[in-house]
Protein backbone atom coordinates (compact mmCIF):
# COMPACT_ATOMS: atom_id res chain seq x y z
CA UNK A 1 0.00 0.00 0.00
CA UNK A 2 2.21 2.53 1.68
CA UNK A 3 5.00 1.74 -1.46
CA UNK A 4 2.45 2.85 -3.99
CA UNK A 5 2.04 6.21 -2.56
CA UNK A 6 5.91 7.69 -2.83
CA UNK A 7 5.80 6.54 1.22
CA UNK A 8 8.64 4.87 2.93
CA UNK A 9 6.52 1.27 3.05
CA UNK A 10 6.01 0.06 6.77
CA UNK A 11 2.68 -1.56 7.80
CA UNK A 12 1.67 -2.36 11.08
CA UNK A 13 -1.55 -4.39 12.78
CA UNK A 14 -2.57 -4.44 16.36
CA UNK A 15 -3.89 -7.78 17.04
CA UNK A 16 -6.64 -8.51 20.45
CA UNK A 17 -7.70 -12.24 21.00
CA UNK A 18 -6.63 -13.24 17.38
CA UNK A 19 -8.54 -10.39 15.78
CA UNK A 20 -6.73 -7.25 13.89
CA UNK A 21 -8.33 -4.08 15.79
CA UNK A 22 -6.25 -1.20 14.11
CA UNK A 23 -4.00 -1.44 11.29
CA UNK A 24 -2.01 1.56 9.47
CA UNK A 25 0.50 2.10 6.81
CA UNK A 26 3.28 4.99 6.68
CA UNK A 27 1.60 8.05 5.63
CA UNK A 28 3.86 10.96 6.36
CA UNK A 29 3.99 12.28 2.76
CA UNK A 30 0.51 11.92 1.97
CA UNK A 31 -0.81 12.79 5.11
CA UNK A 32 1.96 15.63 5.40
CA UNK A 33 2.38 14.58 9.44
CA UNK A 34 5.86 13.48 10.40
CA UNK A 35 3.51 11.76 13.16
CA UNK A 36 1.65 9.40 10.68
CA UNK A 37 3.93 6.46 11.13
CA UNK A 38 2.23 2.99 10.70
CA UNK A 39 2.46 2.37 14.21
CA UNK A 40 0.77 5.31 15.31
CA UNK A 41 -2.40 4.67 13.16
CA UNK A 42 -2.68 1.26 14.53
CA UNK A 43 -2.68 2.27 17.44
CA UNK A 44 -5.15 5.17 17.12
CA UNK A 45 -7.06 2.57 15.26
CA UNK A 46 -7.07 -0.06 18.35
CA UNK A 47 -7.86 2.53 21.42
CA UNK A 48 -10.65 3.28 19.27
CA UNK A 49 -11.72 0.13 18.22
CA UNK A 50 -11.31 -0.84 22.31
CA UNK A 51 -12.56 2.26 23.43
CA UNK A 52 -9.94 2.63 25.93
CA UNK A 53 -6.15 3.84 25.43
CA UNK A 54 -4.89 0.88 27.77
CA UNK A 55 -4.04 -1.70 24.84
CA UNK A 56 -2.70 -4.42 27.60
CA UNK A 57 -3.89 -7.44 25.81
CA UNK A 58 -3.22 -6.68 22.57
CA UNK A 59 0.26 -7.42 20.32
CA UNK A 60 1.73 -4.65 17.37
CA UNK A 61 2.88 -6.37 14.26
CA UNK A 62 5.07 -3.83 12.29
CA UNK A 63 7.24 -4.56 9.48
CA UNK A 64 10.24 -2.16 10.57
CA UNK A 65 11.88 -1.51 14.11
CA UNK A 66 9.62 1.24 15.90
CA UNK A 67 11.55 4.72 16.03
CA UNK A 68 11.97 6.48 19.50
CA UNK A 69 8.14 7.91 18.78
CA UNK A 70 6.30 4.96 18.26
CA UNK A 71 8.58 2.74 21.00
CA UNK A 72 6.88 5.60 23.46
CA UNK A 73 3.69 5.35 21.89
CA UNK A 74 3.65 1.53 22.51
CA UNK A 75 4.85 2.24 26.19
CA UNK A 76 2.09 4.97 26.77
CA UNK A 77 -0.15 2.85 25.07
CA UNK A 78 0.35 0.00 27.51
CA UNK A 79 0.60 -2.58 24.66
CA UNK A 80 1.50 -5.64 26.05
CA UNK A 81 3.64 -6.94 23.20
CA UNK A 82 5.41 -5.86 20.03
CA UNK A 83 6.67 -8.02 17.06
CA UNK A 84 8.34 -6.54 14.21
CA UNK A 85 10.66 -7.08 10.93
CA UNK A 86 13.60 -6.03 9.74
CA UNK A 87 15.99 -3.83 11.91
CA UNK A 88 16.68 0.09 11.55
CA UNK A 89 20.32 0.81 12.51
CA UNK A 90 19.64 4.37 12.01
CA UNK A 91 16.15 5.59 14.20
CA UNK A 92 15.33 1.76 15.45
CA UNK A 93 14.37 2.16 19.01
CA UNK A 94 14.09 -1.08 19.88
CA UNK A 95 17.59 -1.97 20.39
CA UNK A 96 19.38 -0.84 17.35
CA UNK A 97 20.14 2.68 17.74
CA UNK A 98 18.88 3.29 21.20
CA UNK A 99 16.93 0.66 23.69
CA UNK A 100 13.94 3.18 24.85
CA UNK A 101 12.48 0.00 25.94
CA UNK A 102 14.66 -1.92 27.50
CA UNK A 103 13.97 -3.32 30.84
CA UNK A 104 16.77 -1.76 32.46
CA UNK A 105 15.17 1.82 31.37
CA UNK A 106 12.47 1.42 34.69
CA UNK A 107 9.73 2.78 33.04
CA UNK A 108 6.43 1.67 34.39
CA UNK A 109 5.22 -0.48 31.78
CA UNK A 110 7.25 -3.65 30.31
CA UNK A 111 6.60 -4.03 26.59
CA UNK A 112 7.54 -7.84 25.46
CA UNK A 113 9.08 -7.64 22.12
CA UNK A 114 10.03 -10.35 19.25
CA UNK A 115 11.92 -9.03 17.04
CA UNK A 116 13.59 -10.39 13.42
CA UNK A 117 10.01 -12.30 12.45
CA UNK A 118 9.78 -12.32 8.75
CA UNK A 119 13.01 -9.74 8.68
CA UNK A 120 14.00 -10.39 5.17
CA UNK A 121 10.98 -10.16 3.32
CA UNK A 122 10.27 -6.52 5.34
CA UNK A 123 13.88 -5.76 4.34
CA UNK A 124 13.57 -6.28 0.68
CA UNK A 125 10.52 -4.36 0.79
CA UNK A 126 12.16 -0.93 2.23
CA UNK A 127 15.30 -2.12 -0.23
CA UNK A 128 12.96 -2.16 -3.21
CA UNK A 129 11.31 1.18 -2.44
CA UNK A 130 14.49 2.65 -1.86
CA UNK A 131 16.61 1.62 -4.87
CA UNK A 132 13.56 2.68 -7.18
CA UNK A 133 13.43 6.28 -5.74
CA UNK A 134 17.92 6.13 -6.54
CA UNK B 1 -8.94 23.76 29.81
CA UNK B 2 -7.78 20.10 30.13
CA UNK B 3 -7.64 20.33 34.04
CA UNK B 4 -11.57 21.11 34.18
CA UNK B 5 -11.62 17.88 31.73
CA UNK B 6 -9.79 15.46 34.55
CA UNK B 7 -7.16 15.16 32.79
CA UNK B 8 -3.50 15.76 33.38
CA UNK B 9 -3.13 19.82 32.70
CA UNK B 10 -0.96 20.49 30.22
CA UNK B 11 -0.98 22.81 27.22
CA UNK B 12 1.46 23.47 24.14
CA UNK B 13 1.55 25.58 21.01
CA UNK B 14 3.24 26.09 18.28
CA UNK B 15 4.83 29.47 17.34
CA UNK B 16 5.79 30.62 13.56
CA UNK B 17 7.31 34.37 12.81
CA UNK B 18 5.21 35.19 15.70
CA UNK B 19 2.13 33.46 15.04
CA UNK B 20 -0.06 30.58 17.12
CA UNK B 21 -0.15 27.84 13.92
CA UNK B 22 -0.73 25.15 16.24
CA UNK B 23 -2.31 24.47 19.57
CA UNK B 24 -3.36 21.61 22.13
CA UNK B 25 -3.94 20.37 25.37
CA UNK B 26 -3.69 16.73 26.77
CA UNK B 27 -6.97 14.65 26.15
CA UNK B 28 -5.97 10.88 26.93
CA UNK B 29 -8.78 10.34 28.70
CA UNK B 30 -11.53 12.28 27.16
CA UNK B 31 -9.89 11.23 23.77
CA UNK B 32 -9.53 7.57 24.89
CA UNK B 33 -5.93 7.86 23.44
CA UNK B 34 -2.37 7.91 25.09
CA UNK B 35 -1.26 9.61 21.96
CA UNK B 36 -3.37 12.28 22.18
CA UNK B 37 -0.78 14.14 24.25
CA UNK B 38 -0.84 18.18 24.25
CA UNK B 39 2.39 18.44 21.92
CA UNK B 40 0.97 15.55 19.85
CA UNK B 41 -2.24 17.58 19.26
CA UNK B 42 -0.19 20.45 18.54
CA UNK B 43 2.65 19.15 16.01
CA UNK B 44 -0.73 17.71 14.23
CA UNK B 45 -2.42 21.54 14.30
CA UNK B 46 0.73 22.93 13.17
CA UNK B 47 1.31 20.60 10.18
CA UNK B 48 -1.95 21.20 8.40
CA UNK B 49 -1.56 24.98 8.94
CA UNK B 50 1.79 24.60 7.11
CA UNK B 51 0.24 22.00 4.92
CA UNK B 52 3.78 20.05 5.31
CA UNK B 53 5.23 17.90 7.66
CA UNK B 54 8.43 19.69 8.18
CA UNK B 55 8.53 22.65 11.24
CA UNK B 56 11.89 23.68 10.76
CA UNK B 57 11.08 27.57 11.47
CA UNK B 58 8.82 26.72 14.45
CA UNK B 59 8.87 26.34 17.66
CA UNK B 60 7.09 24.76 20.54
CA UNK B 61 6.30 25.72 23.53
CA UNK B 62 4.87 23.47 26.41
CA UNK B 63 4.27 23.77 30.17
CA UNK B 64 5.73 20.19 30.85
CA UNK B 65 9.07 18.33 29.59
CA UNK B 66 8.31 16.02 26.54
CA UNK B 67 8.13 12.47 27.25
CA UNK B 68 9.78 10.07 24.93
CA UNK B 69 7.05 9.73 22.43
CA UNK B 70 6.52 13.74 22.15
CA UNK B 71 10.38 14.04 22.19
CA UNK B 72 10.41 11.75 18.92
CA UNK B 73 7.64 13.68 17.50
CA UNK B 74 9.45 16.48 17.77
CA UNK B 75 12.21 15.73 16.20
CA UNK B 76 10.77 13.79 13.23
CA UNK B 77 9.03 17.28 13.13
CA UNK B 78 11.94 18.80 12.48
CA UNK B 79 11.03 21.13 14.98
CA UNK B 80 13.40 24.43 15.06
CA UNK B 81 13.07 25.07 18.74
CA UNK B 82 11.40 23.49 22.08
CA UNK B 83 10.69 25.78 25.26
CA UNK B 84 9.26 24.08 28.55
CA UNK B 85 8.24 24.54 31.79
CA UNK B 86 8.52 22.16 34.60
CA UNK B 87 10.22 19.30 34.80
CA UNK B 88 9.43 15.53 34.50
CA UNK B 89 11.68 13.39 36.62
CA UNK B 90 9.17 10.23 36.07
CA UNK B 91 8.88 10.45 32.18
CA UNK B 92 10.90 13.18 31.15
CA UNK B 93 12.62 12.99 27.59
CA UNK B 94 14.59 15.99 27.70
CA UNK B 95 17.02 15.61 30.13
CA UNK B 96 15.66 14.41 33.20
CA UNK B 97 14.56 10.82 32.81
CA UNK B 98 16.68 10.23 29.76
CA UNK B 99 17.81 12.60 27.54
CA UNK B 100 16.37 11.81 24.21
CA UNK B 101 17.76 14.54 21.95
CA UNK B 102 20.77 15.32 23.13
CA UNK B 103 23.73 16.53 20.71
CA UNK B 104 25.51 13.14 21.39
CA UNK B 105 22.83 10.86 20.43
CA UNK B 106 23.73 11.83 16.58
CA UNK B 107 20.22 12.37 15.61
CA UNK B 108 19.99 14.01 12.20
CA UNK B 109 18.05 16.75 13.29
CA UNK B 110 18.86 19.07 16.12
CA UNK B 111 16.29 20.65 18.73
CA UNK B 112 16.78 23.65 20.44
CA UNK B 113 16.03 23.06 24.06
CA UNK B 114 15.41 25.82 26.36
CA UNK B 115 13.69 24.65 29.69
CA UNK B 116 12.15 26.28 33.39
CA UNK B 117 10.61 29.03 31.81
CA UNK B 118 7.68 29.55 34.15
CA UNK B 119 8.43 26.44 35.71
CA UNK B 120 6.76 27.27 39.10
CA UNK B 121 4.14 28.35 37.27
CA UNK B 122 3.42 24.89 35.61
CA UNK B 123 4.48 23.19 38.41
CA UNK B 124 1.96 24.56 40.57
CA UNK B 125 -0.81 23.76 37.66
CA UNK B 126 0.01 20.05 37.89
CA UNK B 127 0.42 19.60 41.94
CA UNK B 128 -3.18 21.34 42.08
CA UNK B 129 -4.59 18.76 39.89
CA UNK B 130 -2.92 16.02 41.79
CA UNK B 131 -3.55 16.90 45.14
CA UNK B 132 -7.45 17.42 44.16
CA UNK B 133 -7.79 13.95 43.15
CA UNK B 134 -6.29 12.08 46.10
Amino acid sequence: MALHEQEVPVGAVVVRDGIVIGRGHNTVETGESALNHAEMLALREATQAVGAWRLNDAVLYVTLEPCMMCAGALMLSRIGGLVFGARDPKFGACGSRIDALAPDMGWNHRVNIISGVLADESAALLREFFSSRR
